[in-house]
C-alpha cells in the first residue's frame, strides 16, 4: 500500500463527527416543525389536537434515532475511508437531513388537509424512508466489494443487505397503504418501523 | 467477556458528541422562539414588553444546560455502552430536544393569550420536565442493575435515584400550581429549578 | 489532590465539544434571519436594498466568530474544568446564542422601522455585546482566583482583564452614540469591533 | 521554534470541530427552505409542483457536501493553525453558511415570481459560490507561503489554486449565463457542478 493512498484511506474519525453532526441536528430541527397553536380560549383543546403532530414528531425521531444507531455501528467496523465512500455517506446523511420535511408536511396534512392530502403526505414520508433504505443499500454494497475499508476482524459477510431492503420493501408497503387503504394505518407504521428495531437489536443483543 | 459482546460495549465517546450536538442545538435553537415585534414606534417598548419570552428563554437555556452538565457527569463514569443504554440516552434526548417548542407555547400564550392559555402553556412546560424526570429515571435504573457498563471505581451506587425523583415531582407541583393557583408562579418555579442546582453542585463542590 | 476531586477536575474536551457546537449553530443559525423578499419584479432591487440586513449579518457573524477564537485560545490553557468554570461557561454561551435575536431585531428594524425603532434595535444588539463582555469578565476572574484549573506554563496573569472590558465599555459607548446620534454610526461600529481584533491578533501574532 | 510559537500552532483539531459544525448544520438547515405547500386537494400537485425547490435543494446539499470534502482533504494535509488560517478559514465557513440564503431564494422566485426574478435569484446564488472560491484562493495563498503549517509529507504544491479559480470562473459563467440567457440552465449547472468533483476525484482515485 503506497503512502498516497495510505493517506487517502485516512481515519473515518471526522466522517464520523460530521454525520453525527447531521445526525443530531435533523433529530433536533424536527421540533421546528411542532406549530404552535393560534391562542386562543381553547389553547390547552388546540394543544391536545395537535395529537398527530405529536406522532409524527415521535415517529421521525425515533426513526433519525435508529439511523444514528445503525450508522455508528457500522462505522465501528470500518478502518478506513476513500471517496467513494465518502459519497455514499453524503447520501445517506441526504436522505437523513430531509426528514424533517414529510413530517412537517405530514403535521400540515392532518392539521388541516382532507384524506387525500393525507395520503399524499404519507406517501411523501415512505419515499424518505425508501430513499434511506437505497441508502444503506448502496453503502453496504459498497463496502462488501471494498474489503480493505473493513476492520478485518469484521468481514464484509457483516453488511448483510437483509436489513437496508426490509426497509426499502417497508416503507414502500406503508407508502401503499397509506395512499390506498388509510394514511392512519401508514402512521402508525411510521411509529412502530423504529421500535421493530429496538426489539431486533434487544434479542440479538442476549 | 468474548469479543463481540465487548465490541458491542463499545467506549462511549461517539454517543458523547451525538448526545452533545443534540443539547447544544436544543440549547441554541431556542433564540429562534423569541418572537420579534412587528415594527412600530412603540419597538423598544414592545421588545421590553416581551419580558416573559426572555424569562422563558431563561428558564430554558438554564434547564437544558443543568441536563446538560448532568449527562457530562454521567457519561465521565461510563466505561462502556450497549443498545439498552442508547436507547435509553435516544429517550433522554428527546426529552431534551422538544424543550424548545413548550417554552415557544410559553412565550405565546404569556404574549397574547388569556390566563387559561397560560395555565395550559405552563402545564406543556412541567410536562416535558417530568418527562425528563422519568428519562433520567429510566436510564439510572438500567445503569444500576447493569454495573459492567460503569467504571468500576465509581459503583452504581453514584447514580442516585433522589434527583430524577425530584425532577420529576418539582415539575409536577410546578404543574400544578401553574394549573390551579397562577401560572407566574410556575414560571418562576421553571426558572428558579436550574439555580437550584447550581446552589447544590456548589455546595457539594466544597 | 483527592481522586474525587481529581475527577471533578476532569478534561476539558468534552466542554469544548459542547461550545464549539453552540458556536457554531448561533453563527450558522444567522442566516435564517437573512429575510427573503416578497418576489415581484423588482426582485434583484429588494435583494440589493437589504443590505443592511447583509451588515448586521456580517457584524454578528464577524463577532461570534471573533468569541470563538477567543474561546478556543483560552480554553487551550485550561486544564481542568470544574463547577465553577461550567457555570460561567454556560453564562457566555448564553450570550453568544443569543446574538441572533438583536440580529434579526436590527434587521427588522432597519427594513421597516421608523429611526427610533433602529436606535432601540441597536441598543438591543449593545446590551447583548455588554453582556458578553461582563460574561467574559465573570470567567477571567474566575481562572485568576483558581490557578489550579490553568495550565501551569501559562498563569493566570495570561487572563487579563482589559479584553472583556473594553468589549463591555465598546459596545456601551456603541449603544449611548446608537440610542442618542446615530443607529447608523452603531451598527458600523459593530461591523469594525470584529475586525479590530483581526488586527490586534495579527500585530501581537508578528 | 519557541514554546509560545509551538502552542500558537496549537493542533487543527478544534478548528476542525468548529468547522464540522458549520458545514453540518448548514447542510441540514438547507432542508427548513423547503416550503410546504398550502393545503388543498391538489397537495400531492403541489408538492410535485415544488420540484424547482428540490433541485435547489440537492444543488445546495450536493455543494456543501462537496466543500466540506474539500475541507477534509485540506485539513488533512495541516499541521498548524495559526490566526492567519483561522481567519481565512472564517471567511470559509462564511461562504458556507450563507447558501441556504440564495437556495431559499431561488427556491422562492421560481415557485412564484417572473423569469426576471428567477434571473436575479440565480445571480445571488452564483455570487455566493463565486465568494466560495475567491475564500478558497485566499486559504490556497496563505497556505503557501506558510509551509511550516502543512504536512511535511505534503508540501506547498498540493494546494493547487486551478480548482479554487474553476470554482470562481464556473459559478461566474452560470451567473452570466442565468442572467442574459436562461434561470433555468443556471440552475443546472449549479446542480451538475458538484457532480463533476465527484467525477473527478473517482478518475483521481484510480
Amino acid at each position: 500500500m503506497t503512502e498516497e493512498r495510505s493517506r487517502r484511506l485516512s481515519e473515518s474519525s471526522r466522517v464520523e463527527a460530521f454525520s453525527d453532526g447531521v445526525f443530531s441536528i435533523a433529530i433536533t430541527l424536527l421540533v421546528l416543525e411542532l406549530a404552535i397553536p393560534a391562542v386562543r380560549d381553547e389553547f390547552l383543546h388546540d394543544l391536545v389536537d395537535e395529537w398527530v403532530s405529536y406522532i409524527a414528531y415521535l415517529a421521525a425521531f425515533g426513526s433519525i434515532g435508529v439511523l444514528w444507531m445503525g450508522h455508528h455501528t457500522v462505522f465501528s467496523r470500518i478502518r478506513a475511508v476513500d471517496a467513494g465512500l465518502l459519497w455514499r455517506n453524503l447520501v445517506l446523511l441526504l436522505t437523513v437531513s430531509v426528514v424533517p420535511f414529510p413530517t412537517a408536511v405530514i403535521a400540515s396534512a392532518f392539521r388541516v388537509g382532507s384524506e387525500t392530502d393525507q395520503a399524499a403526505a404519507v406517501v411523501a414520508y415512505a419515499v424518505v424512508g425508501m430513499a434511506s433504505g437505497v441508502a444503506w443499500l448502496l453503502l453496504f454494497t459498497y463496502l462488501r466489494v471494498h474489503p480493505t475499508l473493513v476492520d478485518p476482524d469484521t468481514g464484509v459477510h457483516f453488511f448483510r443487505l437483509t436489513e437496508p431492503l426490509v426497509t426499502l420493501v417497508g416503507y414502500g408497503i406503508a407508502g401503499l397503504i397509506g395512499w390506498f387503504i388509510s394514511p392512519d394505518i401508514a402512521l402508525a407504521i411510521f411509529l412502530v418501523f423504529p421500535l421493530l428495531y429496538v426489539v431486533r437489536v434487544r434479542s440479538a443483543g442476549g
